[in-house]
């Protein structure tokens, strides 16, 4: 941590224009604070994790410990947002949300009355992040933990945060959280098709706008359609893209694919054609977006804000478009044909969302 | 002209974000060159015009004398492209075509040999204009019709030029050149038709990309949807605007529509939809772009440089959009179930395209 400290300056979580690399790609920084939260830890205190050379901790499983600090806006935190509802943790990790717009000293709890996270009473997520590690000096990024006694960030790495809601938080899950993992045989595959989605689709439109040369914007504009190709033919005759059922795949497609048609088909130019142009990939999409847990936590009030208004780089008007209409995502979503199901039997659905939990700006169609 | 040269700024045609008002609203300055090219003029002179209090001039109608600078990007250049090619002027009439982009200086010969238009030998529109008005202060617009004897701007008022190139060079015009006006009983609607158009839409479109406040913009936003439903409904009924045959509105729609999907939905933020999206529109469209005159007149790769490139104030980066697949365009366009054709009986469509005059870039569907 230390060391890198002095290598790397501040960064927007999102990147801006100014990460291109000299050959004019996006480079996404994803070194992350490697802190995880397992089962396996014992006692109230955080231990130098085995795997982590002395730099990381794991940190023990331990309800009303630690607050998700996520932002509607965000895809990796939407992730979480979805995993930790689908799991039925509300109740025992709180959530924190910040605005849809921020400057380049990071998130901010603008909505909160007094402009403070009601919890840690902080306005700024980097006060959390500046709490642990003083002078961080990479992205103050959503997805991040923090231990609410403390007020320090514990991890912001997407990646582990949602798998571990799966597999370590299993005590305090609700009856009837989905398995989001599919079969040990599946496993291999489902790694694969993660990376894959991950680089040229989830960061590939990122890599489409922000690229500071016609060639790389290019090349990640094919990464993307080839991977919404790809999806197309493979949501033909699967209901899911590992099979029958809704795994984390699906979740870490649904964040990318539902502010496709809102944001990224025109702020990133990745406008090849809409998603509602792909029938396979928008009636998946439809199915999603009507699954509790995907469309109730997706704000897309909050996601243009974002996007269109943060990035002043690639919009300097920062004019919000009105468009587009989105309410083809509440028709029928005509998958009913396919074998499968959102969840496997004996799974239950998440019940109606906490108040406090509610989107600030349902659409029409959302309502 | 003299008084109007010192109170204006030298602009854009296209405007730019910098011709929004204080309110936040784009103006476009609609004061051309009011010249006019009338078969009632005799000899070579240009005459002082009756209506035009001293400022300016009518010239005759004669072949071999004048030329056309368009652009293959610009709406209103386009406008002009289409009725000399449906007219059959082109032995009449030279064209020369501007390059997709340009500097503030105007537009430039850049895809000539040398740089230069082959008939003027003159690198830069402007000095076209300057030849007649030293210090031209308003926009340097296309089209524009140049005398090519002097290289002296003529005029580069678009409304009256398409509409003399139907009235005024009959005598000159291809045998089975179409009528593009209405019957005189739909000449008061058609009016008012095209300044609806004009305002709401063709105009609309720039006052939605240009505008400098959220509200500008979702005011021109509203104008132009309040356009394409109000064709949409028209056109259910209806083979073209004005009934049974393509009139001039049919064209002044025509170069807005064919751009829409192209550049307006992304670049001006017009997004509540794209034409392809609106069966009777879009139906409609596939049948003008398939008249030769319309599609064989339309290069996507020059209209797509130009907005990308040259307005950097709302596309910074230039890069140029590789979407969207617009092949959709040359399919069935599916409106024989509606009375009317084209052309009235008697009409003949336009021959092939002169060899100088084809497309740079015809698309793989266009070929």
């Amino acid at each position: 941590m230390a060391d890198s400290a002095q290598k790397d300056t501040h960064k927007d979580w999102a990147g801006d224009a100014q990460n291109a690399s000299t050959d004019g790609e996006f480079k996404r920084d994803t070194n992350y604070i490697g802190d995880r939260i397992l089962a396996s830890v014992t006692g109230d205190n955080p231990q130098p994790s085995a795997s982590g050379n002395g730099e990381t901790l794991d940190w023990p499983v331990q309800p009303h410990r630690y607050r998700l600090i996520a932002a509607r806006a965000c895809p990796w935190a939407h992730r979480a947002v979805i995993v930790r509802r689908l799991m039925g943790l509300e109740d025992v990790i709180s959530l924190g949300l910040a605005g849809p717009t921020h400057d380049k000293r990071s998130w901010t709890f603008d909505l909160d009355p007094g402009g403070l996270d009601p919890v840690l009473q902080i306005p700024r997520l980097q006060d959390a992040y500046f709490a642990r590690f003083p002078g961080y000096p990479r992205g103050i990024t959503v997805p991040a933990i923090v231990e609410e006694s403390s007020g320090k960030v514990v991890t912001n790495d997407f990646n582990s945060m949602v798998r571990d809601f799966q597999t370590e938080w299993t005590e305090y899950q609700r009856e009837g959280a989905p398995n989001l993992l599919p079969p040990a045989e599946q496993q291999e595959e489902m790694d694969e098709i993660n990376d894959f989605i991950f680089r040229k689709f989830n960061n590939g439109v990122y890599r489409a706008g922000f690229s500071a040369s016609q060639e790389a914007y290019e090349e990640a504009y094919a990464d993307v359609f080839e991977v919404l190709d790809w999806l197309e033919e493979r949501l033909a005759h699967r209901r899911f893209i590992m099979g029958d059922h809704i795994t984390e795949t699906d979740i870490r497609a649904y964040t990318t694919l539902i502010r496709f048609d809102a944001v990224y088909h025109t702020h990133f130019k990745t406008n090849r054609n809409k998603i509602s142009e792909m029938p396979n990939v928008y009636g998946y999409l439809r199915e999603l977006f009507q699954t509790p847990g995907f469309g109730d936590t997706t704000d897309f009030t909050e996601i243009k804000q974002h996007y269109y208004i943060v990035h002043r780089e690639i919009n300097p008007t920062q004019i919000v478009p009105a468009g587009p209409d989105l309410s083809g995502l509440a028709q029928p979503h005509g998958r009913d044909h396919l074998p499968g199901a959102p969840f496997a039997e004996g799974t239950t659905l998440p019940g109606p969302l906490p108040e406090a939990e509610r989107l600030k700006n349902p659409t029409d169609f959302q309502r």
